[in-house]
């Protein structure tokens, strides 16, 4: 029986990690773990004729490597977890529409990867699933026109402003022995400073994350350096020194452990991403590419991983509204 | 523990509806069960200065309504489901923004009270959540500007159009006895049969219904005549004719047992609303009203509620793609 202390979920057994797949565009290949992704094409549009329809296929072709690798099939699956940026999570329901798999849709911006991953994990853990997905994805271009402008307008962003990973991860949980493990998942709360500048989605997101670091230790009484890394999902150069500043206040210190999948996925001196990357494809590849390897040949043995959302819309923004987050926060080790 | 029959998740330990409420606009109190709801306000902005601020504000009185009826706090909630149609679900995350609780973001379109219902159940049921909250709404006035025209163009609409709820419903789950509770969950897959008219959302989202429902008979053994009453969401006129022509060709009939939200919440002969109401607060407050009544007085005692849900967003339809549609189904008793 799982046990919650708080709202940390401590999962009792070890639903585990039996595939996982990452799908990349060519400005993630170029990056510096270019090398760790499963897929990528150099066509932004993967052959479809939209950047929505493309971000779909991503979704799919990240789903159907992980169940490769897994050695599964698609009708061995109980339940899908998805979502993505677009509106109305196009990029997840187009991506599945013809698996037939139950499909549970979840929307948490850029902290998809945890959400959708820490549900995967509950189910199989409950016994309700034996095997499960979790799934999302972001596009440069799909999420620049939606979010900012057209391409084609070739606007100028601050340098405050992080640059979309076009990217898709996919992670299969299941219960094989001997490989990573989800041991616990922490949901965040919805935090809102007041922050209102869209081209500063880190300094949004910071505060969630803060929060719901502080949380997990508290609840587990633990500190950073229990942990072989912590990574967060996408706040970027700016964000994650306002994290800093925020845990420091709380006499919380996670700089010895600390990385974060946007300042890991590009490299800012090299590549035009201003202050990294973010997106639900960010920590979603990192994810299912760079960490797993290292969790499956044990480099890495206890890590947490936590995806950041900023849960804003086009909308929310030109209604003068401030930018809430939400971090999810997941534990994964390894024997 | 609970157990998993196909795709259908059967509950062992009677988690309850402990608190629930409706809130809805001056349409929905004018028509047939207008009496039946707890909170409404003629005001379609409900005090706010814009109408997606005034779904935020339905859905955080639905709530705060809900928890009030259960005779408990917010600081009493482990975890909160909710999900909207507004892009980004702006409806959700701006509603529920100050509350301390943590927050599960879904998206399932006008499925989502069932998807949210059946996710705070699972939660409860299976140890990992004392008190859970579902919750979602829509507003005709956000939902026309956002996937058709805004209100100001006076656009017709065709026959086959449905009128989308002003409303939000919210469940509270629990374990107290003696109250209506959540006797199995059937999550469903995603179903396209082609269909492309956005003005026809019922045509998109039978076929899914259709599925759903002939899934849960199949895992259940159980037949139409099994139940006091089966409510689908909001298929309205239209749909509910296609969904008996679907599952009569499987040799399925329900028609002795159905009806829909979407018929239920208007008088179609004396309010303009063609085929029906729609949008993800219609299942919701009927449920929350209506259906609730009647299974606390037992007037009911074993009912199937099946949200339908149209998984397109204006972008797709504008990229000529059809319209998947996708139902859960959960199965509601009393003793």
């Amino acid at each position: 029986m799982s046990k919650n202390i708080n709202n940390t979920i401590i999962l009792r057994n070890k639903p585990s990690v039996i595939g996982y797949a990452s799908v990349v565009g060519k400005h993630e290949k170029e990056g510096p773990i270019g090398d760790e992704f499963d897929c990528f094409d150099k066509d932004p549009r993967f052959g479809e004729d939209s950047f929505e329809k493309a971000e779909s296929r991503m979704q799919k072709i990240a789903v159907e490597t992980a169940l490769k690798k897994a050695n599964i099939n698609e009708t061995d699956i109980d339940l899908v977890f998805a979502g993505d940026l677009l509106n109305q999570c196009i990029g997840s329901t187009f991506g599945i529409r013809n698996m037939q798999i139950p499909f549970i849709g979840v929307y948490g911006a850029c902290s998809t990867m945890a959400l959708s991953l820490g549900l995967a994990a509950i189910f199989v853990d409950s016994g309700l699933s034996e095997k499960t997905v979790a799934v999302t994805s972001s596009h440069f271009c799909s999420a620049e026109r939606q979010y900012r402008f057209p391409l084609e307008y070739g606007a100028i962003r601050p340098q405050t402003a992080q640059r979309t990973v076009t990217g898709a991860g996919a992670t299969v949980i299941g219960t094989e022995a001997n490989r990573p493990f989800i041991n616990s998942v922490t949901f965040g709360k919805i935090v809102d400073l007041g922050v209102k500048d869209s081209n500063n989605m880190g300094a949004a997101m910071a505060p969630s994350a803060a929060e719901t670091i502080k949380d997990f230790f508290n609840n587990t009484d633990t500190v950073a350096e229990d942990y072989d890394i912590i990574y967060t999902g996408d706040l970027g150069y700016i964000g994650t020194n306002i994290l800093y500043d925020l845990l420091l206040k709380e006499n919380i210190d996670i700089r010895c452990r600390h990385n974060d999948c946007g300042l890991k996925i590009y490299d800012r001196n090299r590549q035009d991403v201003h202050s990294g990357g973010s997106g639900c494809g960010c920590s979603a590849t990192v994810l299912n590419s760079y960490i797993m390897h290292r969790l499956e040949d044990k480099t890495l043995k206890n890590i947490l991983f936590i995806s950041t959302g900023a849960l804003l819309s086009p909308t929310s923004v030109l209604q003068g509204e401030s930018i809430p987050g939400i971090s999810h926060l997941i534990n994964i080790k390894c024997n």
